[in-house]
């Protein structure tokens, strides 16, 4: 047998998750990403880690063109002078990258790689959007990078390159304005819960912690094993706050010339990926939910080394197994590379396969195999006969199970507290959400929310939950004491 | 009725193609792409135009995978030392933009954008690929972006900033990569001519005009209505040629350690869609085969401002229509604007819908609405009751009639010349190809190929026909005289 490349990971994710990420990503784990392209914070998407990304957009593309958006594509780079027309808002200034030079001339105006889409996108709308009749407009970009200096850098995490998908909404209308922020939330539960099973809190934004540009934000925060808050959303409603400086108006049926409301809606790409990888995952690797698994079933033959009629005969019914799988319309892969088949079962769980078919000599002559669910390893014996109904289930068995672990997980890990030192009890021992009550998510709650960080090391004021926000009765701000207006979630933040 | 903005392409095709092109491609014609952005050479890809990349984009990845490449996805920078490496290779140095700053500090090491993808490729090649049992390995990128400082520029002709789709293959054997070359013009021909009806050939360059880097290159061309050729692809057959600087080497069966054999091919993803517009396009707008048009069919009110009731009676009817034919699968726009008819004819002309369904008056009560096929607006009365059956027939006419049409004009641009002067007198009337004999295309030919082009300001030898290459019998070459050894095909070029 050829040598065997070392794979497998060292450690626990419950004793050291931040390692285990890094092996799990990395060369002797799924092979997701590789970060020794040798340049900090832009790492290689390999094709396990790629797949799951497209993946991702796919079912982005999806919800976005089902809610009436269009697909363009905005070059790389941004001229300095929009981007100087936007610094009051967004303030991306210090981490832009800049183009400075073709060959060894000097450009006349440096470009910026794009830090986000707002400031090339608005000058052309304001040429495209002419009358009434052009609203609402819908439109998003999907399948492109954003480039940021970040300090610390981390696959799926942070990047300086980063994959992007924005969309970019123009309306007559506030009110339009609002109900598309409720319909980003519809999306973004579409596709990171109903199908990826990340369960997450959809928020407002305290008024401090929006984005510049922004009358106000919301986003979609989900937890990590090591407890911090993973934003892997936000929409923005922009209000008048772009339409102004870059001159988005129309004309309405009477006319006159206003200026339009714009929202926009800014899915964590790798975020989702960083969430669907730690959430799921275990000890042994990826597990997938079946409709982001690149392959969903693999099938492994075991030889014996001294029956080589035997073995032909496995590898005959394996290829035939294989087509009959691909005919019911599933990806899948025979593994028929001279390897042990002991050492394919760990490699394929680690990439997260939903299920693993074992085609041995026993089985051979019956019309069985022996199927493993990747989730919980449950291995059951098949009749061939019932193959769809089996592969059917057993993926089914596999999303289940996926899903009911991951709502325990998340349940979990939000906490109640009253005061600022059950908070802080609570962050020091394990983190997650903490639901506390707090003065106020204007102005006036800035400084509690500064001191709350201080003495806690870290805890961010997430926000309030956009849908059925609790009103505290008689509580106090765990902070100040005041009259608490609201409970809000805390958490620690990557 | 509201104001209508100014529409429609004023010049005919064939008078002055450039001109045509230009309208077409902009806010009068079919909104593809924008270039008042700001940045020379960057454009916008509007909706539409996006959409037709994208379909080539989903039409070549459909390709690849089958055969059995897997998607990966590269940093948008090159640290300068991979670059250096090349230079010898590929020489795109002076064409190369450069990332030197991030906000106001200076990089260590200034970061190249990517002209294209071996540099950054090749050394991951090295880390990754280790045995035998990893080859073939076949992999590539899509919906990428490349950057050249290019001196002009035009939208999807050539672009700083240009649409990317690119193969790395790795054999063990040379024998395999040759395969490779043929199983690339296979694809190509899947993609090109089999679902958009682009007529082109395969040729091997001569050496002297085939990739730096390679042992060989071979082209797929066809030409544009003014005449010049546009290359729609390369595969390069590189040869040791870059796995022995970057290190691509694997250990065989017996443990020895090879270097391995390497492929890459690239489909000009922009060269298609200009192709796509130029030679099926009319002076009413773009054709589109079915396969690619982003919308299939477009629904046409025909209202009568006097007639408020019947009105209503239409437009229900119009969108009851949309329903049926969405089910049916077939993408439908019901266009219910404040337009005239008129008016929206010449915009869905414009944008190349396959099909047209116009409802009035007369037909509200019948049953019975007009189809219109775009290629030849010919007009039928069709009874909804076999709607599924019409649709299917109208988008095949239309398809069949773009075919042929295409098929013709191909023809008609591939002439043959057995002197000099013949070939002078093609290129000063018309261009397009001209088959001719022709001394050498290896390295003793170069010189012939030199005063050709001289002769003929710009006509370039394209190669031999990768397939069925014609043995010329006692002919001379069109510029030494001396005994022709190949049927070379010459045009000018873009």
């Amino acid at each position: 047998m050829a040598k065997e490349d070392k794979i497998g990971i060292t450690v626990k994710k419950s004793d050291n998750f931040s390692e285990w990420y890094s092996q799990l990503v990395g060369e002797q784990g799924a092979q997701l990403a590789d970060v020794r392209y040798g340049v900090q914070g832009f790492v290689v998407y390999r094709e396990w880690g790629y797949a799951l990304l497209r993946k991702v957009y796919e079912l982005l593309e999806e919800v976005a063109e089902n809610d009436d958006h269009n697909q363009f594509l905005f070059p790389i780079v941004i001229p300095e002078e929009n981007l100087k027309k936007e610094e009051e808002h967004a303030g991306f200034t210090p981490e832009v990258f800049w183009v400075t030079k073709a060959g060894n001339e000097k450009l006349e105006k440096p470009l910026a790689l794009r830090p986000t889409g707002e400031t090339q996108i608005y000058p052309m709308y304001s040429l495209w959007i002419r009358s009434y009749k052009d609203l609402p407009y819908k439109a998003y970009q999907s399948r492109i990078m954003c480039y940021r200096n970040e300090m610390t850098t981390r696959p799926f995490i942070r990047g300086r390159e980063f994959c992007f998908f924005e969309t970019h909404d123009v309306f007559a209308t506030h009110k339009e304005s609002l109900d598309q922020v409720k319909k980003d939330m519809q999306m973004m539960k579409q596709v990171a819960y109903d199908q990826l099973f990340i369960p997450f809190y959809f928020f407002k934004r305290p008024v401090w912690d929006k984005f510049l540009g922004a009358d106000a934000t919301y986003s979609s925060d989900t937890i990590m094993p090591d407890g911090k808050r993973n934003q892997i959303s936000s929409t923005h409603d922009l209000g008048h706050n772009f339409a102004k400086p870059f001159n988005v108006t129309y004309t309405d049926e009477k006319g006159k010339e206003q200026f339009a409301y714009q929202t926009c809606w800014g899915p964590g790409i790798i975020r989702l990926v960083a969430a669907l990888i730690s959430i799921h995952g275990d000890d042994n690797g990826l597990v997938l939910p079946s409709i982001i698994a690149p392959v969903k079933v693999v099938i492994i033959p075991v030889y014996f080394s001294d029956k080589k009629a035997v073995n032909e005969k496995i590898r005959k019914k394996c290829s035939q197994l294989k087509e009959e799988i691909k005919k019911l319309g599933y990806k899948v892969k025979f593994d028929d590379l001279d390897e042990s088949p002991g050492y394919k079962y760990n490699k394929w769980e680690l990439k997260g396969v939903p299920l693993r078919i074992e085609l041995g000599p026993r089985e051979v002559d019956q019309n069985k195999v022996t199927i493993v669910t990747r989730v919980d390893r449950k291995k059951s014996q098949i009749d061939l006969k019932n193959l769809k109904k089996e592969i059917e289930n057993s993926l089914k068995h596999n999303d289940e199970q996926i899903k009911k672990r991951a709502d325990a997980y998340f349940k979990g890990n939000t906490k109640s507290a009253d005061t600022l030192e059950e908070v802080k009890k609570i962050i020091e021992e394990h983190r997650g959400f903490i639901k506390a009550p707090f003065c106020s998510v204007e102005k006036d709650g800035e400084e509690c929310a500064d001191t709350l960080k201080a003495e806690t090391r870290g805890g961010n004021v997430c926000g309030t939950p956009l849908e059925k926000p609790e009103t505290p009765k008689n509580k106090k701000c765990v902070v100040c004491k005041k009259k608490a207006k609201h409970i809000v979630y805390i958490a620690k933040s990557y």
